[in-house]
């Protein structure tokens, strides 16, 4: 079981967690909780070394947010023993997290869960801080955005366990019903379909835990942090017997749209200009490169929009000649069934001809079709979508 | 070098500490400091640890007292890196401290200094979270009380280095100044002086970290925290060439006399009272042990007077007769000479008899005496005291 922040606030909130556990051993011999910092503990800390530096050494950023998750273990346990439960916490280099890569986004390397296993074997339910590890010269590490609910997916993956990742949302929904209010609560969803949608835009989960549980097969449920309502599980596609042909629709707002007059259309060239945009932090999104005359090519890309002055400043540097479309948002479609099923794309784009929707940029992968529209068609594209794909 | 608690309170004076560690490199090649938590960080983590459980699970308790250090070792090592100075945090476990004992009271077994020594040798100014360690369980301890300079102690003695001990004092005075405004500052104390006026009640020092300087040789030095005026060195005794007789006057208050009527002095009987005060965590102070009549024994003890509630409710339970002397304190000199000089005990003496003060109980060491004395003669006492004896 793993819980956020927000569903570990509170001392109040912290009981509540130790009463779910509490009543989840009913259901099973053996529990692991992950947990993160208390709310906005994380963002304290951010607070307090930025008096000090405002590009503090990254090393030492790891060793202050690792206390965040410290401090709600020691709580999470002492709550389940006050309420009677033998419990034991266990930060990420007690719980045998062994990372690599760069200080505060490092990654898993293996999870030696020998101790978890022998406090499991002796009774007591484990509380395990996520986000957290330790690398090969003993610093203490931390695993960046999604962190705790990697450390969740990789101790299942270890123990071979299913993870339940509890939140504040209800589960995983078509649309996201902040954006759609009718959106439906998904029952079941592919790994691949989770990974496309999550990577699309849609907020509930990280890619990369999604990664890691597909790879491992660790059976995934996304549920409210109360447990009152049925989630989502995430499992092998083959497991899912009724499927959807479109499972989700995700929208990625405040995309910035870079179009590029270039006169070559060499390779080097153009990787040269995306490592240089690399170099400065800006992610780009969908690139797409057309002729459109002799010895015209055009370079688009999306980032996003808070990138504008960036990669302005980059590209003035180069002397390139270029233009912004703002005010775009993407959308995307998603469902495993768009593999097998070529009507599905063509349906779509019939569907946006139909109601005179610009398509600025568009973009495709196995399950999923993205379209770069303006903002202000982004809700009647959404009716027309859930209507025609049933979502 | 050790700062405490007061000296790291705020972004500010961890600031300020980075200023006097890298000052203090002019002098020193090799330096490790070691930080306590921030101001009032502990007493927070208490008041959240009180929200879960009033006796919360002292495993648990450590694990999150741990953090109020973690966070000043990364702060502090970020101002030193931002300062341009190579520093390196280490947590308790990462800086090889390894304790056995009891969680919020454990004992340093030893201080495994290799990564340390890396790290010095490499030229990293080492900053080590003090008050913390890892069992042989690998659960994260604390040290309990003076913990803090245990492990600044602990340190030296494993790298034979020297210890600075910087506090909100300029170092240590013959008498309290808080109670006697002209009291002298020391430039020198033996361990053994030190460790005796510790035990009766001065506030500078915890007992364990000056005992363990003394075994291992380390010499201290106490000063205040920006060093800004000498403080006081604290060396073996042949190590002083000009030596006061009575170097220290200690004061404890709010002490509670308690005079127990027994009609046997059978020592299982004595023993079995003490042993059941114990088990309340009644810390017993003075003992003494007086036949008044036939078959008629007197027992006395003091105790703090905070225990009176607990004191009388075993001494009931036991069914004695008894009765408490309330308002007194204990007045301590302290000296390493008065081993050597017999005169200064019977003096002390003649003058509390001069000025007719009441003793209720006296006890000596080797190089103390202790008189319980009414809170309004403490005045009287330490001034005639003061005098005579040059403090």
């Amino acid at each position: 079981m793993k819980y956020g922040g927000s569903s570990v606030a509170t001392a109040e909130k912290i009981n509540e967690v130790a009463d779910r556990i509490i009543k989840k051993r009913e259901q099973y011999k053996n529990i692991v909780t992950v947990v993160s910092a208390m709310g906005k503990k994380t963002n304290e800390l951010l607070a307090l070394s930025s008096e000090i530096s405002l590009n503090p050494n990254r090393r030492e950023m790891d060793v202050l947010l690792a206390t965040g998750e410290q401090v709600t273990i020691a709580l999470l346990s002492m709550a389940l023993n006050e309420k009677g439960h033998k419990a034991i916490s266990l930060t990420g280099w007690q719980a045998g997290f062994r990372t690599f890569g760069h200080h505060m986004r490092s990654k898993v390397q293996s999870v030696e869960s020998e101790l978890i296993e022998r406090y499991l074997d002796e009774g007591y339910i484990v509380v395990v801080a996520g986000f957290q590890g330790v690398n090969s010269a003993r610093d203490i590490t931390t695993l960046g955005r999604g962190g705790s609910d990697t450390s969740a997916v990789a101790i299942a993956a270890s123990l071979e366990y299913p993870c339940e990742i509890y939140t504040d949302v209800e589960g995983i929904y078509t649309v996201d019903p902040r954006v759609y209010k009718n959106a439906k609560k998904l029952d079941y969803l592919s790994y691949e379909e989770t990974l496309e949608m999550a990577s699309l835009g849609a907020k509930v989960i990280e890619p990369r835990s999604v990664e890691l549980a597909w790879k491992y097969n660790v059976p995934l449920y996304i549920a409210l942090n109360t447990n009152e309502v049925k989630g989502t599980y995430i499992v092998k596609e083959g497991k899912i017997m009724e499927k959807k042909n479109i499972t989700n629709l995700s929208i990625m707002d405040n995309i910035l749209l870079v179009n590029i007059e270039l006169s070559t259309n060499s390779p080097e060239e153009i990787n040269d200009l995306f490592v240089r945009l690399g170099n400065e932090n800006v992610i780009i999104d969908i690139i797409s490169q057309n002729k459109f005359a002799r010895d015209k090519y055009l370079v688009s890309f999306t980032t996003t929009s808070d990138n504008k002055e960036i990669v302005s400043s980059v590209l003035k540097e180069k002397g390139l000649n270029f233009n912004y479309i703002e005010n775009v948002s993407k959308v995307s479609i998603i469902g495993n069934a768009m593999r097998t099923q070529a009507g599905v794309a063509s349906r779509a784009f019939e569907i946006l001809a139909q109601n005179n929707v610009e398509l600025h940029q568009v973009s495709t992968s196995e399950i999923s079709i993205s379209y770069v529209i303006d903002d202000e068609n982004v809700k009647k594209v959404v009716e027309v979508f859930v209507e025609e794909f049933n979502l």
